[in-house]
Parts: structure tokens; sequence; C-alpha cells
């Protein structure tokens, strides 16, 4: 049975209920992150519990828990569910009031949740043969840097993909690609990596950022610039970034195939050194 | 104690629970409507059942209940709290998977929750002095025909207008009045009522469709085209519409006064032909 965290305590995750009246529930204001787990310890952990901190500040909520006592709660998650390999889902919200108005009581009690999910991720079959990609139009609101929990248009985006044959979709505004429902888009040009520059209109990808960095340590040329779905479809490699997948290759975009159609040399090597980086740095 | 509504069951509104692994809770893919009780009946009800039902197929899922069904369970919600006057909220989701994916699993039950809020409004001091409004840059998504529970940016633009002394929010798109945050707005010019068309948008507000057809009845002249802050400001009176306020003169906007900084005539006999309406037509 698994266990999650709630409000302070662990408890079997068919038990973690909350008040309808959390505004969570009621006006999708909550923030989230999504932690990877590799042998047990957890992923890039600072710069998650950084964005925690930034997309709370966006919305007016304190973080429930100093970092910290977040990283201290997540390891003790995987300590009791024995996980090897996965994800820690976290999300906190501004709290239950006594009633539904858009205005909170001054002084609600943030809810805070976690809970894990199992999963293989180093070795799945996607990271050999690459994903496809379909792309969508950009239906989210304007403060996409947020981390919030109002994901209708990113479930929908993943419902289309889904219906597509697809595995993820690239959301598309004013002709340029913003990312994927849930992960950062990357092109290999003949000259670079190519990745949009963090702003309003993406989220800063944890998982992108740090690859990013890994990339120019190890002399590869990274543009931060919008690209098109046209460049996109001309380019030699395309990939995905996040902390449930790590670093993957696009194969395919709209049915057409990225350069050969099988994972390029530049996605693969990023992947291994995020891999290494990954391990080296776990907490 | 407030009795509420669970999944078929009346249960007190404290012991309303969901899991956390629901997907209201988890991606805000969740569809709400709020329905006034004025003397112990509800107000335009087959309007709000229809918008349910439109809200519901844009995002694939099958409203839980038949119209009549729903009608019926917020009757009885009615009668076990007492309550003569104030609103029933209602929410469905599409249910609580088994862990959290983008994908949800294809046979989820979905979460049906309804509870009221005894609430004064037909004299209410807002209704006599009108409310000042302040205007926001309108961050929403691209679907906002869909009452979905992904509110965060109204709340946002609650926060500001409360901020500033104001009772709401008016949201600028491209220069032009979206509606407000939790109404329609409208302005009244020396030609006509104006307000914005239905589309992806805005909301189809209930309450505004219904006092449009209202005043076109009582000869009154109605426009429905965008109109720009500028245009609000010169107008000779300003007012919102929407369930939990029926309809209220906008006095003032961004500080400014609106015609003579008191309700309007047009304002003032446009709720009285309203409350006239909900009164006969109420269920």
């Amino acid at each position: 049975m698994s266990i999650a965290y709630l409000n302070g305590r662990f408890l079997p995750l068919a038990d973690a209920r909350i008040s309808v009246l959390d505004r969570g529930f009621l006006f999708a204001e909550g923030i989230y992150e999504v932690t990877a787990v590799i042998e047990g310890r957890l992923i890039d952990s600072a710069s998650h519990l950084d964005r925690l901190t930034r997309s709370a500040g966006a919305i007016g909520i304190a973080v429930p828990l100093p970092p910290e006592e977040i990283e201290a709660a997540q390891r003790q998650l995987v300590a009791l569910n024995s996980m090897n390999e996965g994800l820690i889902y976290l999300q906190f919200t501004r709290g239950a009031d006594e009633g539904r108005d858009f205005l909170p009581a001054p002084d609600l009690q943030p809810t805070l949740v976690m809970f894990v999910q199992p999963k293989l991720f180093l070795n799945v079959a996607a990271a050999k043969t690459g994903i496809a990609v379909v792309t969508t139009p950009d239906l989210r609101w304007a403060r996409r840097d947020i981390k919030s929990t109002g994901l209708l248009a990113q479930a929908m985006a993943k419902r289309i993909a889904t219906d597509a044959g697809a595995q993820e979709a690239w959301m598309v505004e004013d002709g340029h690609v913003t990312e994927g429902a849930s992960s950062t888009a990357f092109i290999v040009t003949d000259d670079a990596i190519v990745t949009r520059p963090y702003s309003q209109a993406v989220l800063a990808g944890c998982t992108g950022a740090a690859l990013t960095a890994l990339a120019q340590e190890a002399g590869m040329t990274v543009v931060n610039r919008p690209f098109t779905v046209a460049e996109a479809l001309a380019a030699n490699e395309a990939f995905i970034t996040s902390a449930s997948t790590l670093c993957q290759s696009v194969v395919r975009i709209d049915g057409q195939p990225i350069g050969d159609g099988t994972p390029g040399p530049v996605a693969t090597r990023l992947r291994e050194i995020y891999v290494d980086f990954a391990r080296r740095t776990a907490v």
C-alpha cells in the first residue's frame, strides 16, 4: 500500500483526503512539483525546491514547510515506500476555507500533500526508440512560469497527442513552439541546440536548465530563442526534457520524421550526461 | 450545520472530503455552476444546467446525473438547509484515478459535489450604492467559454480589486474589456446597452443572457460588441450581472466616477426587471 504525506502525517494514499472546500479543488489555487528518484535518492532537488518557492511567491502563498523539511519528508516517503526509482509528486494549496469565496480568509492553513509514483524511467523503451510529438495550439494562461495546478489545457493537449498516437504535445503560439504539455522542447540545428528562453510564456524547466548547463560544460552551443514548427521539422534532432522523462529524443513531429527518424547523437549523449549528473548529485 | 451533497449522499459539509487523486484537485479538470436561490427556489435553473452540459462536453466529461436529477438534488439541498436566499455551488470533476497521469483511466467515476451558501443578495447594500471596479490584464486561457475550476487568474484579479478598494475586476485584453472576474460586464451609452458577444473569449453568462433578453423585451436596444476601457469610462452607466449579484451598477472604474457616480436608471430598472423574472420563473 502506497504511503502518502498530508499536512504533517504519513498515511495510506487511499486515506489522503481533503475538504471539498480546499481552494486547490475549487480554484486551482495550488502549486506542484514532480521530483525524480533514482536509486532511492532525489534528483536535482534544490532546483525543484527553488521553483516551488518562486511559484508560491507569485501567487502569494507561503510554502508550508522550509525546503529542508520538505526534502526530509520526501526522503522519508521514499524510504516508507521502499521506492528505488520513480517520482515524488508534491502539491500545496492555499488551504480550505469555511465557504467558497474568490477571496480567501487571511489566515488559512495551507494544504500540503506528497505521494510517490514508482516508475522505471532509466531503461524505458522510449529512451531508446524516441517518441512522437504532435503540435497543437497553446491554450494556456499568461503566467506559465507559475507551476500551478491549473492544468486543464495541458490535459487536453495530452489527449490530443494520445489520440494521434503520439506521446507528447508541443504547444504552439504565434507560430512558435512554447513547450511540451509536460516537458521542455529542444531542437538541434547545424549550429546549436535551440530552446526557448524562460519568461512568463513557459515554465522554467528544472531538467531543461540543468541539461542546458551540462551541454555547455561539454562544449556544446545552446541558443535560447523561440523556434517555429517548420524549424523543428527541418532540424537534425529534437528532444524533450522533464523530471519524468529526463531527456528523450523526438523522432517524429506531426507524423513527419525528424532527421532519419531515430534518436540522434546529441540527444542520446545529453541523456547520458544528464543521468550521470543525476546520479552524482542525488540527495 | 450545513448539509452538502457528494456523489449521491447528503452529508455534513465538514465531512465532504475527496481523494487527493481527484483530477479536480490535481489538474483542475472540473466544471462548476453557481445557482441563485430566492425564496427557497432555484433561479434560471435550466440555463445553468444547459451551460453545465456544454462545459462538460467541451472537456469530454459526461455530466454525472441527468439535469432533472441535479435539479431535484439541489431542491433537496435547499430544503435540508432551510435556505431561503443564497447560492448553490455545484462542481463535478472527471474523478479520482489510482495515480497521477495527465491521461485519465478510461472508466473513472466522476466526482459530483454541491453545497449551499446562505447569503442575502436581494436587499444588499451594493445593489443600492453600486460597486467600484478596477481594470486588470486578462491573464486567462483561451477557452473561457468553459466554466472550469481553473480559476487562479480570476482569484488573482479579485485580489487586485480588493487591494484597490474595489468589489470587482474587469479583465482587459487588447484594450477591450472581456468580462468581470466573476461577472459579465455591460455599459450604457446614449444609443444602447453594450456587452461583449459570447465566444471562446468570455463565459456565456446565464444572468447576462437572461437580462439581455429581458431588456430587449422591455424595448431597450442591446448591442453585442467589445468595448474599450475608455468607452466604459465615458459611458452613462456601467453594470455587472452574475448569479450572485444579479445586476449591480458600477459607479466607479479605476477610481473615476461613471456618469454622476451613482447607480443609473437603466441598471436600476434592469435589476428590478431581472428580480421580477427570477421570482416568476423560479423552480
